[in-house]
């Protein structure tokens, strides 16, 4: 397949007029073809009529049309094969195992959606039958089930260019609810983007489904992106990204006369608290575990271990030292655009001011490579300085050395929201942990036992969320089945003839779910 | 029990030092005992702190515990005797079978929330058990469950003293989930608040429960609202109340270092939908209805019906004759308050100006009575006029004149966001029906067929919500079940060792919970 340098606004290709952006291979610094010209506020408007107008109709599919659909999507993005691979390679610097790996997460995640879709849980069916003769006054018949919010603007992460992109978790728990999806193209991989997008289109057209249930728009500034969130037929956004994009779309999202949802997942440092007693008996391990997680993808990652937290000691040092001289050995890495390197160096050089350098890994040996850091402070100077506590988007971390228990106990009250939390610990530990659990629970979406945060499976049970500004709406997931849960909300039908309600919710029961029937949950 | 004047924080009574409030009597304009002094920015803090101090021991008590909590509260209620009835009659004008039956509805809601905690679906329990031998990776085990978000500033509706005020939906569901409350008591009933608020914590002593649990602050302006939902600690917000201070709360609540979320509902006017057969067959009929539904408790619901739209002709105009005439019967009822009843007055003169007068009620006999009004327009008036679609709070409805059943659909399209719609067909427009149907789910949150909207029920398949401007947050309710879920967020829990894990999560499943475990909903 050639790419075209075009939108796709339904099933056409539709090329911008705007200021054009072209993918970097940050491994070289050189300019990919195609160029992509952005989008204006008609391209905006025509994408937003377009997905009103399959709306409706798109809502009412059955439920193994729609989950066809998203099976559809998955096994087109599996045939667009090495060409998918490679671009992705070149326009993001990422090996081709993650790539590799990263698409089978997203055709897979595709899949786990449409399972859900199938099961039709997400509809949360109760019915409460009509009591005629009820004292003092008889009980009408109401039936709730959930619709889906509208079409959906999803705006895509530069480090997930499959899984969090095009027809990542957004993309692929939106159209699960129901809702037509419009996605704004993340400028660092618009050629990867337009394989994928073109893919979801092509599932479209095979599964009979109207054009407007997606689009794919380009745009250098945020000219189109401000007027997707401001278009009054888009009723929710989907986000990952950083804080000051995330907090512009919800202020953008709040100032609308009807104001909408935005799911924006932003920053976070990922706390990982390291117990004495596994600290003392396995410190070197840790410090294996602590640095590859860091320094995996170039650390990339919004689960990235960003701060660790102990009790300051000969433990502790002892883990240091093994964790700088792990650093010493690991190796410069290719980051996923110039400005996120650039970004990542000035954010190593604000925090090398206020704390102290304690490791770096090799130097860079090529364009845009980050050279991992590893910083220590005391838990005083982090406690007073609010800086410390800003996300540093690439391989570097910071060690909070604590007085004793209490302290970490401070610190941790002290943290913003957050992704993950993890807890290294051994049984002596467990009090000290247990104590501390209400906390981060009140802080993260996730919290893990000696693990590492990194890694986020696609599941049922999965949290990627959290407290602001881990992101700005802890009540929910962006990675896992209940993700379909964001794009959704109730409508009742009081005293509705059988003829006139929606399938789900019929006398007969005629997609067996399983109901809240008058108080009892159906088997 | 005689009434102190004072607020109350935890279980103290303090006293405020601004400018106090009174009830008034609005059958006579007399103002009750005792005055309710007004509090401070350091009452907010204090009960702030004590909230903050109880949280995390309130939200893991015992299912059990908590659910007897809310029964003891109902009980509590229901001990305060005629002293209630007759304080909550005099302070808003209500007939005492109106308060009784309110009181029984307070009181069983509170039940059902108790009912609701013990099944503890709401946990929304999530196991996928551990693949250690996965290829190519490994899953850990991950558990996830729902914990509160944290304590809740309530602010009380006028028109329900009890049902929407200190012990009624928002209060009830947010303490059902967890979430220490503190209510802002609405100016109109302090009596009343004082009463109920003083039950609640009578409750929460006897529960054993940390004082924090509850809190009830007075206030006349606007220092006491804004303090607490701008407190660091408030994490979500209730409010039942007007468009432009369910907005005010919210843009508050947007501006924080910290954003949360607020339910608020705020304003609708519920269309009615007279379909043409059903409006041949039984126009007279509807109309006795529409009368009794529109006057009933001087029109003072949020469900009351303000806007009929049917199409024009003979049947119509029958309907509108035989309204009008069950109208001129209808008597003046005293409204909650002088402020509503000059902002209903104001309402209508308002409308006077744009819309055909096509009836009004008996004239007032006394004071703050409000007269019902009966206005008519036509279709492309309405279209082009924008404040035809503003609530007037209290017995006035609009009858919109349409060409035809295209003109019905425009209007219908060109409706902001409601909390119901109600349909009155007979079989013959039951294609009319369905076909505006995908229009009405849009548009609110309950749709009723051959009912009327006034009149919420408790229950589990309840939305009472709707698109904005009815409410906030289309994704919830403020009636029945499923409220609770709007105090709740996810966390997940990978690998932890049992004796770690939250009750609900352990691997024996001592709650016995039907969870989703591997994907499999449990019998």
């Amino acid at each position: 397949m050639t790419l075209t340098g075009t939108m796709l606004i339904g099933q056409h290709s539709i090329p911008g007029s705007r200021e054009a952006i072209r993918a970097i291979n940050p491994a070289t610094n050189l300019a990919l073809e195609p160029a992509y010209a952005g989008g204006t506020a008609e391209h905006v408007e025509h994408a937003c009529a377009l997905a009103w107008s399959a709306f409706d109709n798109y809502r009412e599919t059955p439920l193994a049309a729609r989950a066809e659909f998203l099976e559809t999507i998955a096994n087109e993005i599996e045939a667009l094969g090495d060409e998918l691979i490679e671009r992705a390679m070149a326009e993001t610097g990422l090996p081709r195992p993650r790539i590799q790996g990263e698409r089978g997460r997203t055709c897979q995640q595709l899949r786990t959606f449409a399972r859900t879709v199938r099961a039709g849980e997400w509809l949360d069916v109760r019915v409460d039958t009509a009591q005629p003769d009820r004292q003092p006054l008889p009980r009408s018949d109401l039936r709730q089930r959930h619709i889906p919010l509208g079409p959906v603007a999803v705006f895509g992460a530069s480090n997930f260019p499959l899984a969090f992109s095009v027809a990542g978790g957004d993309t692929a728990s939106a159209l699960a609810a129901g809702c037509p999806v419009i996605v704004k193209a993340h400028g660092a991989h618009p050629g990867t983007s337009e394989l994928v997008g073109r893919a979801v289109a092509r599932a479209a057209q095979q599964c009979g489904l109207p054009e407007g249930v997606f689009s794919l728009l380009y745009g250098s500034g945020r000219e189109v992106g401000i007027a997707l969130v401001c278009d009054p037929r888009i009723k929710a956004v989907g986000f990952t990204g950083s804080r000051s994009g995330g907090i512009a779309l919800c202020q953008a999202a709040q100032a609308r006369p009807e104001p909408i949802p935005v799911y924006a997942e932003m920053s976070s440092i990922n706390p990982v608290y390291l117990f004495p007693a596994a600290l003392s008996a396995r410190g070197e391990a840790l410090a294996q575990g602590f640095v590859a997680s860091l320094t995996q993808g170039a650390g990339q990652f919004c689960t990235n271990p960003g701060l660790v937290i102990a009790v300051a000691g000969q433990a502790l040092d002892h883990f240091v030292g093994t964790a700088a001289n792990l650093l010493r050995y690991s190796t410069a890495q290719t980051m996923l655009t110039p400005g996120i390197f650039k970004a990542y160096e000035d954010g190593v050089s604000a925090l090398t001011r206020h704390a102290q350098l304690a490791g770096t890994g090799l130097p860079a040996e090529g364009p845009n490579q980050g050279q991992a850091h590893l910083f220590v402070t005391q838990a005083r100077d982090f406690l007073a300085n609010h800086s410390l506590q800003a996300e540093i988007f690439g391989a570097a971390s910071l060690i909070v050395q604590c007085a004793n228990v209490d302290e970490v106990r401070r610190v941790s009250e002290h943290l913003e929201g957050q992704l993950t939390a993890t807890l290294h610990l051994d049984d002596d530990d467990l009090a000290t942990a247990r104590a501390l659990l209400p906390t981060l629970e009140r802080k993260a979406g996730r919290l893990l036992v000696n693990g590492w945060p990194t890694g986020v499976e696609v599941c049922d049970a999965m949290v990627h969320g959290g407290p602001f500004p881990a992101t700005s709406d802890s009540r929910t997931t962006s990675v896992g089945t209940a993700a379909i849960l964001r794009f959704l909300r109730p409508v009742c039908y009081q005293d509705f003839p059988d003829s006139l309600l929606p399938t789900a919710l019929q006398h007969g029961n005629p997609l067996l779910l399983r109901r809240l029937l008058d108080g009892q949950r159906e088997a």
